[in-house]
């Protein structure tokens, strides 16, 4: 169940960085791009293949599950064009920047969005996020003992707000479509798995 | 540890399938296009995001985990832009046609990338594959006692194989590096906690 206080939350961020108005653009896109490509197979068949860019970059990103002292997890709400509800809860996360580390980008990141810091971090599963059509490969991070230390650092077109859960509240949130987003179910999955396994059990 | 068997087929569909040389083209992009839209949000701010449609739709798919009578789990491997080794294995998995409901798109890809009919079906997850960038909407099954009943009818520009596995062989592919995509290992995951909860315990 969600608490009174996580939900009363929830609803006024979601109501604070909703979507009222869209207005389409005709100006050429700046951040996406695609690319065309013929591929020449070995079993002589040549077939087109289109790889879309992120930055002009393959778009690579770093995602991180943080876990605080209290054993809450972190989320982050922001507006997103996916979901019907234009506001999505997910994990903080983030493109890898030029010749940065992916858990570089991962520390980065939650602390641009949402100032807390981690004392340890462990790899959870690296993937193609959709091989198909890109070459983005992203790593996603369990980050424990997240405490707030810092501001938020935001670019002007970002609106990140947080938020703190129980695991169970998190489960909650994916079964009543909060939590909608590949990834962040992955993650959830990825970081209840391990921390089951460890030599002392780590419970949420 | 992957069978000698499996690992013989595995090596002799990379090499059939991998790619020998590429041509980048000038062509527009006929598959990927972008759109910028500019979005009011309730809290004053305007943000533009660019969104990736794919043949002008939203690329929402359909992906099915079949798992044969032998208790084999079934994978496709095809040629893909994102890994190094430009060949994947993966599930089967395609787009969602127009007015298609997303159970008949999972046994149309199915039966068309393996030949393949399965009894059963059951949903396993559904979420957003990137909802910073896309309104793709994914649903994910598990389809039981597949069987092959009917031939391949792949598209031209497709090239599909397929590999029964184990469910640890399945894990060891995961390890090595040869199932690198996201959806994959999730749905691999939701599967084998799906089985693991039934009344009578489906084991692999």
């Amino acid at each position: 169940m969600l608490k009174s206080e996580t939900r009363k939350k929830l609803k006024r961020y979601i109501e604070e960085l909703k979507t009222i108005k869209t207005e389409t653009l005709q100006t050429d896109p700046k951040f996406l791009t695609v690319e065309s490509t013929l591929y020449y197979l070995n079993n002589g068949k040549t077939i087109i293949r289109e790889q879309l860019k992120k930055q002009n970059q393959d778009g690579s990103a770093s995602i991180v599950l943080p876990v605080t002292k209290n054993k809450k997890i972190l989320f982050v709400i922001e507006p997103r064009i996916g979901p019907k509800k234009t506001v999505a809860v997910g994990l903080p996360a983030g493109y890898i920047e030029n010749n940065e580390k992916p858990l570089d980008a991962a520390i980065r990141e939650l602390e641009e969005e949402t100032g807390y810091v981690c004392t340890k971090y462990h790899l959870l599963a690296k993937y193609y996020q959709d091989p198909g059509i890109s070459k983005a490969y992203n790593y996603a991070y369990l980050g424990l003992e997240a405490e707030r230390l810092k501001e938020q650092s935001l670019d002007p077109t970002e609106a990140v707000r947080f938020l703190e859960c129980d695991y169970d509240e998190a489960l909650e949130l994916i079964r009543l479509g909060y939590i909608e987003d590949l990834q962040a179910q992955f993650v959830l999955e990825k970081a209840k798995q391990y921390l089951s396994k460890r030599r002392e059990p780590y419970e949420f």
